[in-house]
């Protein structure tokens, strides 16, 4: 079987297994886990931010990022097609009291044109609007990279109108290696960034939020109430370390392997590109209602050895990555001419 | 000064204050207060459902139903523009954890065409879609009344989709008013409905909420909670029977005047008609920018004895009520065509 | 039927109502209600404090009053009997995510020596201790009045250790009345009071929080969030003027009506009063067992024309108040004599 | 340094390394972790339970199954002393709404009698009382055992009065080898039971919350919502099954060096062991005032060699643990004898 459902489901190498193995670790609840320490470092100093803190998980990173940034009875701005409120189970309602004010975008794209007018006066019918949040490469349109002249825009009135700005970078590094832009700069303009080292980068476990010194004091305490704290994390923050350290470097391969996807995909009539592009190593495709749905493709190429996702009733997504050889990126295209031509004549 | 600011500035009339003075009242937290008990049988019995509870605001109202049809974790689907999202200072997340899903409708209208594929799939990533709100008449779009096939669609919709539904009929009585529907007609397919008396009613304090015996035991429960439960409130209940006995049959004067105000601003070039029309006692105009903005027409309004509100940038309303004479009507018509001539002569 | 349930029970005075009907009233929401108004600045003035905030309970008053002393994250302490804890839902926690900690006093007395080593230390593990809530006159320890250096004792230590206080005087007049201190001396060294108007006062409805102006500030923000701005609502609040008028010179018959329960209750064996004393117009009488439960005791009194409280297995409450006539409470007397000689020879 | 201040201090052993390092994984949220499945697995049939939940903490267990268990609007029943309420920053409160009733026990012990009476009327003043959470062994109570005859009686109360019955049993381990009672009969009252790998068992990370198959599925929602759904969390699961295989059959070593510090405290008048007896891995030591505080002993100990935790003014803590020698914990006894004595001179 050929798993291209997403990134996040590669397994740890044999290297990253010996690092993980062999991690000096610490009680990093009462102490320091020195191994944490050291992941915490590196990673605010690759995003050029002043400090880091090591989570269990992408959401836990997101939603205490926007629960530290935004104080009981505020909102935050975010593109209607975001990971933060779609998928995270709305814990910034659940947890944290606050108000989603999401705002489409263009292709996934927040512009300056789409958030003039959007912070509301202090007034007490109203929340107080406290936050901005982006998501770079954008998962839902299709691991879009969202160009830095945007984000800058949008971050520089953003904090004109006194809001906070935080990323949800699970994927930046993607778009780092898409781009060729350095990291530190991608992200230079928000107050927060959160990133994810098991999705692209391949660590069995973990993302990081970064920011102020103030900022990640306030996380740590709300990473303690969300049960995050965790003991003697050095050994899977030794995966995460090995992975920063060792897999940046090859993403251009997972992106490669998603344009020969592409291009196969863009061959075929009843399939078409979400937003026309793939930047990164995620293909969203749209299917013709004629073909059929999503539902029928997904289990057509599961049975023919492709499993991926269905994440719409028309729409469905592959994710390459690390565990998926040249071979089978071949082998998934075939399989996706063979069975887009199938079943278009079952119709 | 004619105060055209909203239908919320209307002073209890001489008859109305005497209803007032000699309600009989009881204690209706340990006990029941008489005048209450008939407020919410009438009132219930007015929308056609079995049971009605009274608040001291129609904020409360709106929140609390939400809040029982909503079980912790689950989400709302509700039009853009609506007042719950915008104007209840975000209580639903605040006080009750949930997460408004905003869909932009048609000028403030939520067809099933908007609401196909709201509902998310049971998903740990996903909080669980419970229930479908709508607005009639719809403040921000200007007192539109939403046609009643629209409203009958869309709730049949969701009933079919396991969806409560619930209407912020603040002003369902000029929406009634306006197309000579039965109240309870007009409400018949939603669960639970918040009317509010003391906007075009002119009652001094006061709304309710209605719905089933079962829905309405919870709701009394969550008005305890809110510190909604008064003791003698029987007196300001009187307030509000006599407003739903004799103001329901006056709304159409209300309607009138906004009519001569639209029809006045529809003459003048700087002026648009929000949504293209006025249904109600509400109107709202779009300022073109070249005369100048919200703020300054309003400024410039209040300065000649007519005092509205700029609820946006470039946008103003005006409410007709019980309160405003049809001389005064004419003079405010009068005093528009003056300040838009003027100020527009300025740039 | 002698109705000795609560002091909420009262129904305005035929004075009342005039002033009610002839109050001047305005919108409260978007404007000011002038009623409201007067009423806001005189019961600040009382009060010692520079403002105050008309509200429909003293529910929401001692709610929103905990919720804006104590940010996100943070606990409360209180007397382990006190009504915030037991008799307001939880609303704390429910609506504002907040901790009561509750510690045992001294027959609803904290003392500083109860006070001491209850702040929690800032540490990750534990919610940050930010207010003392005190309440006077005592609803759960009889109407028990707290000694003044207690008070003082308690909110200097309070003070000293960065905390806030806050005073439930829903009965504050009652202690007033008692001791013969100044209500303002009363509760000068808290940081904001709620007090009610609608229990020995008399009037239908209303509670107010008073403080500073910034706390007042943010209290009306939560008032709207709780749902608790209502319009024209100087309709009840000269209900609410009229009753600190004239009803406060009054209560000290409502005191003299309780001990001459007290004092028939003391002569009868199978009760005891708690706390071995009665300040003002509660009497909570503890219920031998072999009596029999309070449950009996009650039903037994209600067939003889007094209606009263269970408010326990074994404990029963009678509050006197403005509506008892002194004969109603002499037949209460006989009755509760009567009732407890029958029922002993029953077992 | 002889680190005492915790069993969670402990590091992976070369083993517990070698299996973390070899364990197959999965994607735990989109898919299962072969390992993390295991765990569970085996976890669950350990204690007697149908399902269990692999989880980064025993904060997110304990607050996951207070969460389950209490519908909105409710509260749970605790001990005064406990870990749930103390320690875990009031999440029950902050992030699920809930209120902690408190109540007194005997040296953490809760018995039937003092449960008796503490359930709320079903009353809209009141939240609703819906789960009673014991810990076993009792962290603040210096580790003690709680009698399985009062665990029995008060689950048998709690279930009479449907509550549900939560066990904090981060050291149900240690009661288990303390009693020699098979751990699923001492958990068998418990509807949900919490359980730590990372204290005395002394995995590097992770806890269990286990119970019924519904209750899981439930409990896996809420996981995903704190932002516990780990990816390949085998590696660390890993860890926790060679612990559970490896870890248990010892805990009777760290049970005797606890005796022998308890003895050596017994020998020192300033000392005095919290609720006269040890029972497990845990002395908390009563400090006479006129000897010093707690901070000054603290220091002292660490300035000689021996780190451990002041947890009051006057209350000190040590924990034995599988790091710690049978030399160490020799040498910690004369270390502490030689503190106290010199200490003792000083005043």
């Amino acid at each position: 079987m050929i798993d291209l459902r997403s990134d996040t489901v590669t397994r740890p190498t044999a290297e990253m297994r010996r690092a993980m193995a062999n991690a000096i670790v610490g009680d990093g609840v009462i102490d320091i886990d020195p191994t944490v320490d050291q992941l915490e470092r590196e990673t605010a100093a690759l995003l050029g931010k002043p400090a880091a803190l090591f989570m269990p998980s992408g959401t836990m990173a997101n939603q205490i990022g926007v629960r530290v940034h935004c104080e009981r009875g505020s909102e935050f701005l975010c593109e209607a097609d975001c990971h933060i409120y779609h998928y995270e189970q709305g814990a910034f309602a659940q947890l944290s009291g606050l108000v989603a004010h999401t705002i489409a975008g263009d292709c996934g794209v927040l512009g300056v044109e789409h958030l003039v007018g959007t912070i509301r006066p202090e007034n007490d019918h109203m929340v107080r609007t406290r936050l901005l949040c982006l998501e770079n490469t954008h998962n839902r349109w299709g691991g879009r990279v969202i160009p830095q002249e945007e984000i800058d825009a949008a971050c520089l009135w953003a904090h004109e109108h006194s809001l906070k700005t935080h990323l949800d970078g699970a994927r930046i590094w993607n778009a780092s290696a898409a781009t060729g832009i350095d990291v530190a700069r991608m992200v230079a303009p928000f107050d927060s960034v959160s990133v994810c080292f098991s999705k692209g980068l391949g660590a069995p476990v973990g993302s990081a939020l970064v920011g102020s010194q103030a900022f990640i004091e306030e996380a740590r305490r709300a990473r303690k109430l969300f049960g995050g704290a965790m003991r003697q994390a050095g050994i899977i923050a030794a995966g995460a370390l090995h992975a920063i350290h060792n897999h940046r470097a090859r993403l251009h391969f997972d992106h490669e392997a998603a344009q020969q996807l592409a291009y196969t995909a863009s061959l075929l009539p009843a399939l078409s590109i979400r937003g026309g592009r793939v930047d990164t190593n995620i293909v969203v495709l749209d299917i013709d209602p004629l073909w059929g749905t999503a539902a029928e493709m997904q289990s057509r190429l599961f049975a023919s050895g492709v499993d991926c996702f269905a994440i719409g009733e028309q729409a469905i997504r592959f994710v390459t990555h690390l565990d998926v050889t040249p071979e089978q990126v071949q082998r998934a295209c075939r399989i996706l001419h063979e069975v887009m031509a199938m079943a278009g004549s079952v119709r």
